[in-house]
């Protein structure tokens, strides 16, 4: 995606920089030595914050986003497990086989038409159990907010754990976009991973640098984190400055004040368009994500002055994401540029 | 390694914080929006300044030094193919695994001195070929500087790369600490990469927070590499603040000040304990390292009020590093401790 | 599947014994010794003749189906590619995730009524191409005949042919039952392997104890087979009793002789069961396979006393499969008893 | 390894056919049709004598040694865990890399002059556990016969058995050759696998055609296996013919005798060249190998006629194999043959 412009990206929320506040800790953390690999009273520190948000087993911290979900899945799997996950997941399409490959294990997919699971697509999946020729499904792996921009209900999500304790399976929730989702939900952290044996909390798209947790909710997998990070190769020797992003976020809760404007944002575009003809909101508006569909004239036009994907070509599905310094002039002018799209 | 003091660190060269010109750089691409996956100018331009300077077909950031070992061997094998290497070298020992696991391959291991392999050492494992019940000698893979601290000369590398090219092999070179090794031969980063195939270049024990170079020299590899640093997950979205790290470290060359600072530093400590009766420096000092033998209660003792780490616990061998911000008098005070150690 | 009588079983091709001819051939080579890993006269000779009967570039051979499968697409794919297959492809479905596992690679799944792919249904997973996120298409995977009993057309083979060599990717063909396709096509083995990259002849399903062949067309392909075959643990030691089995499905073409009487059981089956009332052939009877529906209660009470597979649960569809050595009047008993089915 | 001449070849155990037993075993299991897979009566029976003979929690059947090994060894990693082994190991030398592909463990090696290891040689493996950046010993993998034809005895493995019970390690015996040491140790199968977790129990190099059965010592280890067997390509479809030739070698014993008659030819031949100047035996002779020093041109001489491999060109050592079916006479003719080498 080449950006054409000086205006704000509305291509996805990593197209943002860093939050001042990140940089800020970074900063604050580069005073002196400190013991490499994580083992430094920083690292401790957010870690612990952390596990208490989640009321979590473990935190630990990875470079990105296809790290936290290889590393949080491969706690979970033996070699001949399946992962059940949504033909859009992330996991899936964007991760170049990863999971495949570095793990060696198995996805199946289901089509979904809002990017979640549900009991009744998970179950279609859940066959050959005990049949040695088949891969066996053993971890749900869902993303919360989900690619298409939902996200799980709490009812939701204890409906999945409820399926998963109940057929032997895990839990793995992709939270790239987890401070979206808990500030669309407004509900605790520790709310949206009850029902999971590990999930991903992403700090990325949430203003930092490049820094992801992988919060681990069984106190028997915890054990394994260390050398499976490393062996992935997303241990980071100076990792208090990974820690010192979450150090960040965490603060007065900069996470969820971010990612509720982003929503906003969000959905003061929703809002905005809500009304243009020809253009048509495709999904839910939930988080930091609108999907929505006009003609691929008018989606040329945009893409002359501003920067977003096209989500689906054949359908004409366009994604365009807030971040959080979206700011709501730069909303105002995106949804007049896409009134004005019509007129040419 | 529990810091047990403030004193300045002998650990690792990584226990240093970051340069602050490094975070200057960082703050200075934090303006605005830019593409995500390296798709940005400040990427553009360090990856040419490092092509530029290594004489590279290509240049691409990862974030540790484990993830570039493992992306730049990963272009060089095939499934059944074997990586020489020496037994002390990070890749065999450091890295939990991470050859074997993400890439599936063997490595074969021969005992060296000082670190070095030598083009006998290579062909005492050049056994076995066409025969298919061997794993496949492929790639050399040697460390500049080495494990140890010492430096391959250059006409050391170009006898290990005349050999690489009569049998059939391939070099890489990993550059964790590219930048001492250049500093301590006075030559160009193009000198060291001259008969590799591919190489790393070290930013994070150099000064940098978190980024580490993979430089490609053979035109042909370039292509699969962004699927292989995806599927690695190595693929950083921000990754103007990967790139700005380099960008630091490659304005009026930082890297090399900061190399030569380092090394200036070891050497002025096994200068300081060349006559310090019981101790005795084990391996030639040509980077930031010192290794040296005494006796196991002087290294107890030592270890009370400075980190450092015990290389052999066998042989009473420890390793003193530099690092870019070790200044002459924490030296010299470390030097007086080593000394006064024997007192008690 | 327990066999619950004596009766013939229609559960699979791979229920049936050895053919004598097939026992008489390993007898045969048992005289004295001879070098191991394949280096002996009558390894090259059957693979000879399977290199000039399908006009191919190597011919390998292997214990199972999977293997060969799997041995056959690790000599067309990058660590970053992906395969394209049908949903009930035996690669994708019945081999435990062994692709995912032993090489790593990603399938790309397109469901497909009739179990065969369509260039429109491969262009369907083109997708992505040159996007580092994306596992990149590389191989298009098809059974022939496929899982569903169906057959390629020659013009289809080279329908798929062409749309591979225009969109750079290579074409495996899961030759399980490739004499059953060559029955029924009335063609010869080349003609089934002219755009195939790779391939295999299986020997099991027709006949054999436990032997497959992966015949490679491509020249360029041949120097790692051995290397990929030892790796993935299909190299045995006394092969000469591997390559008698297909020694002796060679001669005056046994392979034909026996894949066309067991398609015209399947036929004779097919035709025997065509107005039976509430049984419904489900696919066409292209090879030694009828799938047909009927209601739950009848299959039912066939399996007390007949040896077959639910295909589908919830469409209550069933395969019935014959073999080289099912007989006549074996399929009318079972017509009989299909049709009494109904009177219980 | 061309075969130059007629002459009984001690180049290995398995350039020899198959025992008449064997093949008439698998033909009296080609009557009729019979499950897939292993779920037949046959299969069910030698698994169950096996369980038996071993006081095994399982026993299974594979293709060949190589396979048993990965198999038996997969049981017992977690990702990050290491093998330890010595460097002559089939596992590590002839396998092509296959655990590193298929399992992605690392290899530990050690020198061991008479291919043996000993709790020492483990003890000096042991070394960075609990450290994440070292992947982690967690398997003793031996082999018994030795790759040098030596054979540990009940001591030494109980030895080995009570170091891996106090240090949390697991046993894998690779026991391609078992027959072998337990007619050289006289005692029984069960006294061999006491202190194992997982071995292996060879066929094919004491007369079958390609059978090896994997031998489970603990009740929780076997349920995994069937799936880790289909996935690693294992499966055989037609299991029965895989279960015959074990219940052929099972019958009264047959494996024994074998390898008691190999193991006698062996001690035959040491003993023929016992004062033959020149010639000079380098290792116990424990089983059906001899291993032999002298010089290359004789050597060279005796290739000529006598089909053998060089096992160390370096040091002129050869090794010399005998099988279930070498004559008295045979020996005694390559004895006469050695001697006579000389006087060329």
């Amino acid at each position: 995606m080449p950006v054409t412009t000086r205006r704000k990206s509305f291509g996805s929320d990593n197209h943002a920089g860093a939050h001042d506040e990140v940089l800020h800790a970074i900063a604050a953390v580069n005073v002196g030595d400190a013991p490499g690999y994580g083992h430094d009273a920083w690292t401790a520190s957010a870690a612990e914050q952390l596990r208490t948000a989640f009321a979590a087993a473990g935190a630990f911290f990875v470079f990105n986003g296809t790290a936290a979900n290889v590393l949080g899945i491969s706690l979970l799997v033996r070699p001949f497990d399946a992962v059940i996950c949504t033909e859009s997941a992330h996991l899936n399409v964007d991760e170049c086989g990863a999971v495949e490959r570095v793990l060696g294990n198995k996805l199946l997919t289901v089509q979904s038409p809002d990017g979640k699971l549900t009991p009744e697509l998970v179950r279609s999946r859940l066959t050959g159990r005990s049949d040695e020729h088949r891969a066996q499904p053993r971890v749900v792996a869902i993303a919360q907010v989900t690619e298409l921009g939902t996200c799980y209900s709490l009812d939701e999500l204890g409906a999945l754990g409820a399926l998963c304790r109940a057929e032997g399976l895990s839990l793995y929730i992709d939270g790239a976009r987890l401070g979206n989702a808990a500030a669309y939900l407004n509900c605790d952290l520790a709310d949206l991973a009850a029902h999971a044996d590990v999930l991903s909390f992403g700090g990325t798209k949430n203003g930092a640098v490049a820094a992801e947790a992988v919060i681990v909710m069984r106190e028997d997998l915890v054990a394994a984190v260390p050398f499976q990070r490393k062996q992935q190769m997303q241990l980071g020797s100076k990792m208090r400055f990974m820690a010192a992003q979450f150090t960040a976020l965490l603060e007065d809760k900069l996470w969820l004040r971010s990612a509720e404007h982003a929503n906003s944002m969000a959905q003061r575009l929703a809002d905005g368009i809500a009304r243009v003809p020809g253009v048509a909101v495709c999904q839910p508006v939930q988080s930091n994500a609108v999907f929505a569909s006009l003609s691929a004239d008018r989606i040329a036009r945009l893409q002359q002055d501003w920067a977003f994907y096209v989500w689906d070509e054949r359908e004409n599905v366009v994604r365009w994401m807030t971040a959080f310094d979206t700011t709501a002039e730069e909303v105002d002018e995106f949804v007049a540029a896409i009134r004005a799209s019509a007129d040419a």
